[in-house]
């Protein structure tokens, strides 16, 4: 048993990505970030749909349509594959606990 | 967008299962526990593969081994398929919500 709001001793710099579940078609991971965004004018474009939830902090999502979501702990969102979108802002007080599960659900049988 | 702390205006007095994501091989799914068990002597011995964690409230697992597990939010566990599972407590107040990924990760390719 584990606790996805135990953080990692050391505080990080970088955007942090925990594999928790990994099947061939299955990625559910825990992501920790402090701060981190996408950087200008670079997309996410997945080949794999996400189903994602924010546990802890506050985040912003943006898409390409120019829609932007602001994120609370425990909204959850559903990213369909190559639904481009970037994160646009990521709180590190608290640290954003994210919970995402990706899978290709056209493969998934 | 949807908060997963979110609960159905009704109180209930069943346990309360809500499918977020649903493929062929995949359930990611809400439970709402409010003090239900499962009844003694019965236990789950699920077809597939579940990685669970609690989100608010505190609960006990049992297993066919004897061992117990005291969960509280944020604690999660993997339960491989056909590993003989029990829930012997949920707390009411407040209700247990659980998020439950299913999958049959030797299927999954």
């Amino acid at each position: 048993m584990a606790n996805i709001f135990d953080l990692p001793p050391k505080l990080l710099t970088e955007e942090y990505f925990e594999p928790l579940v990994l099947g061939e078609n299955l990625l559910i991971e825990r992501i920790i970030s402090t701060g981190q965004t996408t950087p200008v004018g670079e997309w996410y474009n997945q080949e794999r749909d996400e189903w994602v939830i924010l546990l802890q902090g506050n985040a912003t999502l943006g898409y390409a349509d120019g829609s932007i979501i602001q994120l609370r702990p425990g909204d959850y969102v559903f990213i369909p594959a190559h639904q481009k979108h970037r994160v646009e802002h990521t709180s590190s007080e608290p640290p954003c606990i994210w919970l995402a599960v990706h899978v290709n659900l056209e493969r998934n049988f």
